[in-house]
C-alpha cells in the first residue's frame, strides 16, 4: 500500500441509499473530511442475491471508488461486508473496511453474553457476523435473523407504524425471549426502526449500528495514524453517486441523510462494469 | 415481421421469478409449446427505479429471447410493460405483447364502472393502465395504488397472514370504499394473494390478473393465425433463464409455478448487455 494523499475523499459505498445513514454520521463526525459516496441504485437490493453476485457488484463499486482517488474504502453495505469482503479486501491499494468487522468490536465492548444479529439473508446466510464475534470472543452465544421485510417498510416510510411493530414482534419474539443483552442492527437501513427495537427489546439490550461502528473505526485508523486527516479546516466537496434516480429518490435521500439539497451525479451500472475491466483485480 | 416458424418458443420475461405465474398459466392452457423464459434475478426488482433504466433492461432482455429464436414474446413484467413498451413493442422482427394492455382487455370485458389498479410504483405513476383503460372506454373511472409491500411479503410467504390483511387494509380501504367493481392485479406477484384480496374487497368485485390476461392474449392469437401454433402433439422442451439464483430460489419457483423440478439456466446480467451490442435496436 501507498502513502494516500491526506486530501483525497473517504470513498463509501453501499447496495443503494441505506448506506447514506453511514455517510450522515461519517460526515457529522468528521466535517472537514470530503466524502466519495457511490449507491448502487440500478441493482438495489443486494440482500436476497446470492455471494457470487454481490461480489461482482462488489469488485465494479470497489474499482469506480478507486477511479475517484479515495484514501479509504467503506464498504457501508452489510451484505457486501458479510459475503464479499473478506476476500476481496486484501486485493487493494487503500484500507477497505467492512461494517461487519467494526461492528463486532463496537457490540463486544459491552461484553454481551448472548448476542443477536439481524440483517438481509445474504447476511445472515453468510454466517460472517457469527464467525466475526467468535474470532473475537469463542464463548459468546450468537442468535440471529433475517428479517427481510424491514427494509421495504422503512422506505414506505412505515418507521413508527403498527404493522411494523407487528412485523418485528414475529420475527424478533424468539431471540427477546431467548435473553439477548446486545444487537447488531445488521442492515444500513435499520437505525430508522432503532426507537421501534429499543421499544422492543427494553434498555437492557445494548444496540449496534452500521453507523457508529463506521465512524469509531474511522477514528480509531485517525487515532492511530493509519489513515491521514485532512488537512485545514475548510469544509470540503463531497461527491455522491447513483446508479439509478427513481422518484422516490429525493424522499429516501432525506430520510437516510437527514439533508435534502445533497447534489447527485447519476451514472449507469454498465460504467461501473468498464471501471471493472480498465483496472481488473 | 417474417413469419414465425410454429415450433419455436413462446418468450416470456419478467425482473425476476414472479413471471413464473404467467409462465405457469401458459404451460398449463397451451401444453403443446415451448416456453422460453429469462428472469432478471440479478437486477430484480424493476418495480422502484427510473423508466429509463427498466427501458434499458427490458431491450437487454428482450434481445437475449430474440437470440433464443422465440416466435413471440411476452412482457410478463407489469413494471416494463407499463414503462418500457410503449416505445419498445414496434422495434422486434416477433409480436411483443405486454400485460398492461392484455389485462386491460381482460378487466373491462365485465364492462366496470369504477375500476381499482394495484401495482409497484413505477407501474402506478406511469399510469399506463389509466391511458389504457381511457383508450378504449373514456367515462370509465380509475383509482390506482401503489403497493410495495406486497411483493416482499410475498416473497416471504406471507401470503395468509394477519400482516398481510393489515397491509391491505391500510393500503385498499380507500378503493374498496370507494365503489370499485373491478380490480386488476398489475404485479406477477399478487395471483398468490389473490385469495386475501377476494376476501377484502367481496365476490362483488371483479380480479383480473396478469396469467389470465395473458392466455387470453396468446389464445386470441392462436385462433385469429396472427400466430402459428406448435405443430405435433408431443411436449416440447422449455427452457428457463436466471441471471442470479439466490439462496430462496427453488423455494420461489415452487411458489410462483407450482413445480418443483424445474431446469434453470444461469447467465450473467453483462452476458444480456452483450446481447444488446451485437443486435442492438
Amino acid at each position: 500500500m501507498t502513502s494516500p494523499n491526506p486530501q483525497s475523499a473517504i470513498g463509501i459505498f453501499d447496495s443503494g441509499l441505506g448506506g447514506l445513514t453511514v455517510a450522515g454520521a461519517v460526515h457529522r463526525a468528521f466535517p472537514h473530511e470530503a466524502i466519495c459516496y457511490l449507491g448502487d441504485t440500478a441493482r438495489v437490493p443486494y440482500g436476497a442475491k446470492s455471494p457470487e453476485t454481490v461480489q461482482r457488484y462488489a469488485r465494479e463499486d470497489i474499482a469506480f471508488l478507486l477511479q475517484q482517488g479515495v484514501k479509504v474504502i467503506v464498504a457501508a453495505c452489510n451484505t457486501v461486508s458479510a459475503a464479499a469482503l473478506p476476500e476481496l479486501a486484501n486485493h487493494y491499494p487503500v484500507p477497505v473496511l467492512g461494517v461487519v468487522e467494526m461492528g463486532v468490536e463496537t457490540a463486544l465492548e459491552s461484553s454481551p453474553r448472548r448476542i443477536g444479529v439481524i440483517g438481509t439473508q445474504t447476511t445472515v446466510g453468510s454466517e460472517a457476523y457469527v464467525r466475526a464475534i467468535h474470532r473475537r470472543v469463542p464463548d459468546v452465544s450468537v442468535i440471529q435473523k433475517a428479517c427481510p421485510l424491514f427494509v421495504p417498510l422503512i422506505e414506505e416510510g412505515w418507521t413508527d407504524h403498527a404493522v411494523t411493530r407487528a412485523v418485528i414482534q414475529e420475527y424478533l419474539s424468539p431471540m427477546r425471549d431467548s435473553g439477548v443483552d446486545g444487537l447488531i442492527l445488521g442492515c444500513t437501513h435499520y437505525p430508522l426502526i432503532r426507537a421501534l427495537l429499543g421499544e422492543f427489546f427494553g434498555s437492557a439490550v445494548r444496540m449496534t449500528d452500521s453507523a457508529e461502528a463506521m465512524v469509531r473505526a474511522l477514528r480509531q485508523s485517525f487515532d492511530r495514524g493509519e489513515l491521514p486527516r485532512a488537512e485545514g479546516n475548510h469544509a470540503r466537496c463531497s461527491r455522491y453517486y447513483v446508479t439509478d434516480r427513481s422518484n422516490r429518490f429525493e424522499q429516501l435521500v432525506t430520510a437516510f441523510m437527514g439533508e435534502d439539497d445533497l447534489q447527485v451525479q447519476q451514472i449507469r451500472p454498465d460504467e461501473l462494469a468498464m471501471t471493472l475491466e480498465k483496472d481488473p483485480r
